[in-house]
């Protein structure tokens, strides 16, 4: 049975030595709370991930669209979190009878052993997994990109207490951001909102991410897998990244900030205001 | 057969689009690579992880040791990194029979799925592995400390060209630092620098870790694993790496920078010099 306990706190305080110029003193201060979540599907344990206890059934969501468990939304059934009897963390997920065989078959073809880094991989041939191309999507302007950048600062709850928690936004280019998640795994939070705007009944082809963090591989992966057209991260792309949005059609823009940004892959879909 | 290839770059040029306050030039841009890396164990696979295609034998002996695929480093007995045939890379660990064994054991164990975030965690009990505590160890100045936080930005080549990948170093108290590796991940640079040291023969209660990154609860686990006895990271740790550093007695201190630090546990270690 999974217990409906009280939301896990998101942060903490604990009592540090904060040592300046020479001077130390003892202060409270207040840190990003990390536990393990076990997914399941059908009760069966699929993965252990470590994440910001919030949210947790955007997460849940958010991760079987994006690491291809089911190919949409229709084919999650249930999504349930709470805490075990034994106070670990737990989200359930029912999904389609068909999708939970081909689970069950993938996993059985796969040698056995243990994952790590990427979702479940031991040869190269399950990690790369190339999503289908995307077309047309989104249309920018890099006036709303920038207020979009500005904006989500202020939305980082857990990372204004605790400066140390990524954050993803959903973003709308005529409306702005519509919602924001934080965890302090970067892919968490792009799965988290992935989850909150499949939840929300969203369509990714009519806005745009906004990460605070790098753009790796796996997030390129996991916003084109939904659909999305237009990734914008706060920090650098990684090479690997940038072919695979080029490759999938993926307008993939890096150190976005407030008055600038550089894109790396389909410019088009940003529409250029001139400062006046 | 494992080729012997040249060491694949670690960035490449790419050709950007940089937006400066509404003005746009084409410029060439340097990006991180981020390649799959295969780790095989007697031949079989174990995992693939994205990293930065350098140093990866140091990568690989880090991790048998950290993720306690072995427990001491003379059970490793060989390791080679090279391309295979198909291109991708591969790092080959011959391991000591009984702990191959033992890897095997394990993995039946497990309930056949695929594992993810951490290292092949289906269940909490998986995940959440508490290494033996660390006593005694390091004492570290504060001034050793700002000094190598200073030197460290200078040491990391890859991050210098292209802004995007996490740096670890190992710093002798009195000889500042013996070596810096970088790569996309951070667990992979700390991984990197556990297995440099390794080869070289060193200590790991003589010297500290500096990473330029958060310090999460793996962060922590891999450092204690070995017997580190100080981490010093630049940026913030969780409640649950806290939770970990005073439990297992290491001394973890974040938001490390060149002239202030916060400790987050155990401050035993550090010695403070007045500032003159």
């Amino acid at each position: 049975m999974l217990e409906r306990s009280p939301t896990p706190a998101t942060h903490c305080e604990v009592t540090v030595q904060r040592w300046r110029d020479g001077e130390i003193e003892q202060v409270a201060d207040d840190v990003a709370e990390e536990v393990p979540v076990a997914l399941t599907y059908q009760g069966v344990p699929h993965v252990v991930m470590l994440a910001t206890p919030a949210n947790l059934e955007d997460l849940a969501v958010g991760f079987t669209l994006s690491e291809m468990i089911v190919d949409s939304p229709s084919e999650i059934q249930s999504v349930e979190a709470g805490a075990r009897e034994d106070g670990a963390l737990e989200v359930r997920i029912g999904i389609a009878a068909a999708k939970f065989s081909e689970l069950l078959r993938r996993q059985r073809n796969l040698t056995g052993r243990t994952g790590c880094g990427l979702c479940g991989a031991q040869t190269v041939e399950d990690a790369i997994r190339q999503p289908k191309p995307v077309s047309g999507g989104v249309r920018v302007d890099t006036k709303s990109l920038h207020a979009a950048l500005l904006a989500i600062r202020e939305q980082q709850q857990i990372n204004l207490r605790t400066g140390s928690v990524h954050a993803a936004a959903w973003v709308l280019p005529d409306a702005g951001i519509q919602l924001v998640r934080e965890d302090v795994g970067r892919h968490n939070a792009l799965d988290k909102v992935i989850g909150a705007v499949t939840r929300a009944g969203g369509d990714f082809t009519s806005g745009y991410f906004v990460v605070t963090s790098r753009a790796s591989y796996e997030m390129v992966q996991k916003a084109v897998t939904v659909g999305g057209t237009l990734l914008a991260a706060v920090s650098a792309p990684t090479a690997f990244a940038v072919r695979l949005a080029e490759a999938t059609g993926l307008t993939l823009i890096g150190f976005a900030r407030e008055r600038q940004h550089v894109v790396y892959a389909h410019p088009s879909r940003l529409l250029c205001t001139p400062t006046t």
